[in-house]
Parts: structure tokens; sequence; C-alpha cells
């Protein structure tokens, strides 16, 4: 883990977007299913997935669901259990209400906050299932009160339901019921465009590989999605008051995600970093995931020496990491100046996992520095708004003529006779009559 | 305007994404300004606006603004700082505070809501310059708290200013004093990754020709950028309560944006149908813009029959259209179940061009279906979250058990260890040590 200087380092990589191969893949497959609907998709499965599949058994039933949880610990259900309830009350509180604002003359403004009708969240297979990330992209969309979720994921390739039951029992406690054993650009396109046996949904989230990637790029404006992970990073800020054993473990964990991944400590003391570079080393060796924590940690970890705890911050506002832990005395005192980060960690017992795996805000984070301008899955993220606007007589009375000046400076006459028919109608000619 | 049945008509239509050398263009274009800077983005200038500038000239000066208030009629300031004045009312309602939820334990859980730091509007020229689109898109940003939001407009290819003095009362009136004469893809290169005279944004917004479009979604993930607007549309359902007359001078002021435009009126009544479209057809024939909104009402316009105010609501929640007007009695009866409209507009005086201008809300809203999933330009677009996780000890004695056994399921020994190096130190160990 090198140690460097503040100056022009950069956390933001070139965004993967596929080859030209790739691309032009998922197009086929996505036109296929478009036109071929479940015939398509059944080809694919088989294709990819080597799921010989029918219509009638793309969805996972009730007994399957059920029959997941005599396959896990019962300690599991209770870990998920309770990782759900808190990541629903956080969630809770990100609820708005539809609002109005009565005007005194007698008009009403306003805006009616609704959720989503139908989402569709992608569950990648294999090692990459995450039963805490069912959790966190299923619990906002339930939350804000989604009435139809819909979960997919590719049948492995071994067994006869093909779905790891860890994943189903969390699919279950989130409150997911309708779920297909479909993967892959293919299911993305069944989502955006609906097939016999799959109603078509207003936004598709969740991770998938490059291909799951590419096939939400090619979907988007029929349906929303998420926005498309990079690879996940942490940045931590210590002091001497920090204990640079925690600090060590926290950047491992966020190492050993992926070689991509990247773990950064910015510090202004000399001493310490040296202490955290060794410890990593230490912890490191002993880690089941050495290969992986390694190659991250060589390739994209770094050690930033900077002046002062300030300077510090400003390091991290240029980074804008996903991940941000602030291991410093009074670190509350500093929040203020954060401008740039996706979720902010503070102080020695605020250990990253903890976010992870069960706090209750989401994990899945704005990456690459678009914590910028972007923010952390939550309820917002499925709903949506309509303004509301009622104009009594007395408002478009009083400001018709306002109305009309501003339309005919704009050249859009046809706007200003629609309030000009009605000032006519009430007795009032329009103050710009003239102009007609 | 014909009249037809409900089943399978759809407002939505295929979305230009421009021909393959458009693209190539914008690629170029980009590619140059991001390599070239400022030597770049003057030749372009000179090349496609026919204005040879001097980086030095590139800003609007303090001068050149005020000077624009001489070129406008008082009237005009009047009437553009009212429908400021509404715009910003209604946006401040918008506005929300960090939270955060104390826990017994002695933890903190929040989301520390901030604004955007830079944020460019874009602005078009010629007869697409529309000062009150500069307020939509700015007055949101400057409510949301952006400290430096910065315009760009192409320079005209006649004066010596080159900027619609209309368009820079505008931007005064609403609060922008950094404005660049720069427009097309180049203008989008410079605010994504900044030159030696314009410092890079956050997020880039405000509607623009076929190359402003693209060049937004070559740049987007370097920068935040808008959804991109499709065609204008209106659908209005009204009964035979409502004013014919009024009627079609809405579906009309529709209808004159673009030949594109859709205006569509659903109705229980054929008799109250034939009415309207006898007085499209009256109004149309005086109307400035005829060719235009004639062309519209040909292409797209229709009137759709229905058995029921209810199943047009149903039509209207599957048009999802831009504006929706609602013009029967009680109005507000019908509100919980419209599902999908952009704006709705309640009861007769509530005519569109209201909202276009002046009562408040955002007239920028989303168009060909969108507004199922996606909202009016907002506060929340011009702000990010960052989610806040201070644990205290207690809290991590507690749950440290249950966050190892989750990390521990999906494979994360690393994570794991994160917890467990602090358990250990506080002399608790971890309930499965024996993973380890």
């Amino acid at each position: 883990m090198k140690i460097v200087k503040a100056q022009d380092f950069d956390l933001r990589r070139e965004v993967e977007y596929g080859s030209p191969e790739q691309n032009e893949a998922v197009r086929k497959i996505v036109a296929d299913i478009k036109k071929e609907g479940d015939a398509a998709l059944l080809r694919y499965t088989e294709k990819f997935d080597g799921m010989k599949l029918e219509a009638a058994s793309l969805r996972v039933t009730q007994e399957e669901l059920h029959a997941a949880y005599e396959q896990v610990e019962p300690s599991f259900v209770e870990a998920i259990s309770a990782a759900a309830d808190n990541i629903r009350a956080f969630h809770m509180k990100q609820k708005r209400n539809s609002w109005m604002d009565l005007q005194p003359d007698g008009s009403l403004l306003g805006q009616v906050i609704r959720p989503l009708h139908r989402v569709g969240v992608y569950v990648p297979g294999g090692k990459a299932a995450y039963p805490s990330s069912v959790l966190m992209n299923v619990i906002p969309a339930q939350v804000a009160g989604v009435p139809e979720i819909v979960m997919v994921t590719p049948p492995a390739t071994g067994g006869k339901a093909g779905i790891d039951p860890y994943i189903l029992v969390a699919a279950a406690e989130a409150g997911v019921n309708e779920i297909y054993r479909v993967g892959g650009a293919q299911a993305i396109a069944a989502l955006a465009y609906g097939t016999e046996s799959i109603a078509p949904v207003d936004k598709i989230c969740g991770p998938g590989n490059i291909y799951v990637a590419l096939a939400k790029r090619e979907v988007f404006g029929a349906v929303d999605i998420d926005s498309i992970a990079g690879p996940s990073e942490i940045a931590v800020l210590a002091d001497d008051s920090a204990d640079p054993v925690y600090v060590a473990a926290d950047l491992l964990s966020q190492a050993e995600h992926d070689e991509m991944a990247s773990a950064i400590l910015v510090t202004p003391s000399e001493q310490f970093a040296k202490a955290c570079q060794a410890e990593v080393q230490r912890q490191l060796a002993e880690l089941p995931r050495r290969d992986i924590a390694g190659a991250s940690i060589e390739q994209y970890g770094a050690v930033i020496l900077v002046g002062t705890i300030e300077e510090g911050i400003e390091v991290i506002n240029r980074l804008a990491p996903e991940h941000f832990e602030l291991i410093v005395d009074n670190p509350m005192g500093y929040l203020a100046s954060i401008r740039n980060a996706g979720a902010i960690f503070l102080g020695p017992y605020s250990s990253e996992p903890v976010g992870d795996y069960f706090a209750g805000p989401n994990h899945i984070i704005p990456t690459n520095g678009t914590a910028r301008f972007s923010s952390p899955v939550e309820v917002d993220d499925f709903i949506k708004k309509s303004s509301l606007i009622y104009y009594s007589k007395e408002a478009l009375l009083s400001n018709g003529d306002t109305i009309m000046e501003l339309a005919r400076r704009e050249g859009l006459e046809g706007h200003a006779r629609a309030i000009e028919v009605r000032l006519l109608k009430e007795g009032k000619a329009g103050a710009n009559d003239d102009n007609k």
C-alpha cells in the first residue's frame, strides 16, 4: 500500500461500456424478446443458463419459496429478518406526503406523490448473489408503496429449482413473492417490454454483469433504470486517535470485494500511516480472499498524507468516495464541511460493514465520484410526482394579462388565446387585446 | 382532428437518437474540447455560430447584463419578475432538511441533504430561446442552494453581444450572473470537462437541438444530466359541463408548439367531441402558427370516446401525458385515481398556459409516457443525499454477531473481521469466532 501526496490523486476510473460485439449481442437479445416474448426468453435461458424451461415453470412457486426456509439455518432467518426490520425503519423515515398550498385567491397548487406501479429487481446468480442486496433493492420500493415488485434471477446450471435458498428467503423477508428464474439481457428485456408470462415494469434496478448493464442502458426510456455501479470504494480519514487495527480491517473489508475495489487512507500523521500500512499487510496475510484484496490494495490502495484534518476533508470532497469513514476526535464537528461522500461513517464503531448489512441506510451508494451529484438508493427512487394546479376564476382574472404578455413575448399566440377566451367570456378583455 | 376508440391508442413515439454521422460528429467535438479546452471551444464557436471570439470575451459582462434591461419593455420585466416570484415560492415548498434519527442505544442514523455545487443550464439560441424556460431551469437549482449556476447560450450569428436581451433579463431575474456565449455540443463538453475559461459543473440541464442532446448523453457519467424531452403533449378529459371554446383553445395552445406536438381530447360525450372538433377548426383558421398547429392536430391530434369519466381516467393513466386537464364537475373527486400524468390541471380556469408561465409549478415535465416513472423538474433534481451512520459502542456490541453472521454467509470474511477486531478489543468475542 503506497503512501502518496494528495495532489492529482483521483479515484475516478474510466467506465466500462462493453465491446461493440457485446453491445451487438445485447441489442439482438433485446429485439428478439420484444418481438417473440416467451419463446425467445425460453430459448436464451436454455442457451445461456443451460436450463430447458417451459413458460409455466418460469415463475418460482409458493411451495419453492416456503421450501427455501427449510434449507437455511434458523440463525440466518433471524439475522436477515433483523436487518430487514432496520432497513425498513430507516427507509420509512424517507416517506413523503403529497402536499397542497392553498392560495388566498382560492387556487390550490401542489405535488401529488405516488409510488411507481411495478418495479423489477435483478439479482445476479452464482457468487455475486448477495441476500443483503436483495433487501437493499426491494425494501425501499416496498416502503415507497410500489404495489408490484418482481424479482428475476438466473437459474444456476446445476440444481432443479436452481435458485440459492438464501436469496429466496431474503426475497420473502423483504416482501417479494413474484419471482422468475430468468437472467441476463433476456431478463432485462422481458421486464422492460413484457412477455406472455412476465408483465412489463416501470423501473428496473439491481446489479448485474456487463450484459445486464448494457441491456439496462438499451431499454432505458421505455422504462426507468437505476444507475450502473462501478467498483466499490472506501476512503478513511483518521488521525493518531484511531486504532490502526480497526482502520486496516475496514480498508481490507472493502478491498476483498473485487480486484478493482479501492481502499484509501487519508491521514495527517505519517506515523499512523506507517502503522496502518504494516497492519494491512499483517491482516491481509490471514484473509481468505487475500488474492483479491491484495490485488486491490496493490493497484488501487493508497495512503494520502495531508497537513491537517481540514485538508483531508478537502481531499475527500475531491474523491467523492462511495463510503467515507471519519475516525478522529469529535467527528460530528466536521460534518458540515463534508460535501461529497455517498455514505458517511463517524467514529471508531461505525465500521463500514455496519452499514453494508445492518444499520438501516442503503448499501447501494454512488461510486466513481458520482456522489458529487447522486445519492444512495432510497424511497425517492421509487416514487414519481405530478404537479397539481387548480386555478380559481379570481386567480385567472387577476393574472391573465401577465400570462398573455409572457406568451406573446415568446411568439406563442395560441397560449395567449387560451387565456383570452376565458377572460372574454368573463367580461374582461385581455390588456394586450390589440396584439391579437 | 379524428375521433377514435380508446383501444390501442398510445401517445408514445420512437425517440430520436441521432444518425451515426451526428453521433460521430458530437463525439469528435467532445473529445476536442476535453483535450484542447478554450482553443477548440473558440474554433467551434467560429465554425458553427460564425462568431470569432477570444477567451476573454466568452463571458457576458455585467455591463451587457445591465444593458439588456434597457432593451426590453418595463412590462416584460414586471411580468417575468412576477412569474419568477411564483416559481420561487412554489419550489421553496419542496425544500427538505437533513435529518437524524436518534436511537436508544446512542447511535445516530440520518440523511445529509446538500445542494450540488455547480450547475450548468443550456439555453438554445434563436426562436427556441424562451425566457420562461430560463426561469424553470434556474430557479429550482437556486432554491436548492446551488452556489454556482452558470448559463451557456449560443451567440446569434448577427449582433455583437449576440444574446437575446429577454433571455438575459430572465437569467438576471432568476439570479444567474455567470453566462457564456457558447452553444451546441461544444458548450456541453466545456461544462462537463471544463476549459481554461469555464470551470466544470456537476450537472447540466436545459433543452437543445439533437447535437446538444447527443452531447449530454455523451458526457453523462462525468456529470449528471437532466432527461431529454420529447415533443410536448396535452390530454384533456372533459364532459358536457366544459366549454368547447376553452377546450379547443387549450388543445391548440399545445399543438402550436411543434408539428410533432400532440393534443388529445378524451370525452364520454359524442356531442361534446363534435363541438370541440368544430371549434378547433374554427380557432385554428385564425391562429398565427396555424401551419404548425394544423400539422400537429392532423398527425397527432385525436378525440378518444370513452363510456364514462372513470374509463377516461384509465385512458389517461395509459397515456401518461405530460399535461393533463380535467374539466368535469368536481374534478378533485377523481384526483386519487389519476396515476400517471406529469402535471394535472383541474377545472375550467386552469388552462395549461397558467402552468407554462406563471402559477409556480415547473413547466419542464416528463414526456412520451415517462410520467409513469419520472417527475417535473424540481428542487430534488439539484440536491444529493449522503447517508449518515454514527454507531455507538453499545450498538456495535449488541449487533456485532448478527452483522458477522450475514457477512460470513456471503463469503466476505474481511467484512466479518472488521467487526470482530472491535468486539475482541472490547472483550467480547464474536459468536461465530470458530468460523474464523
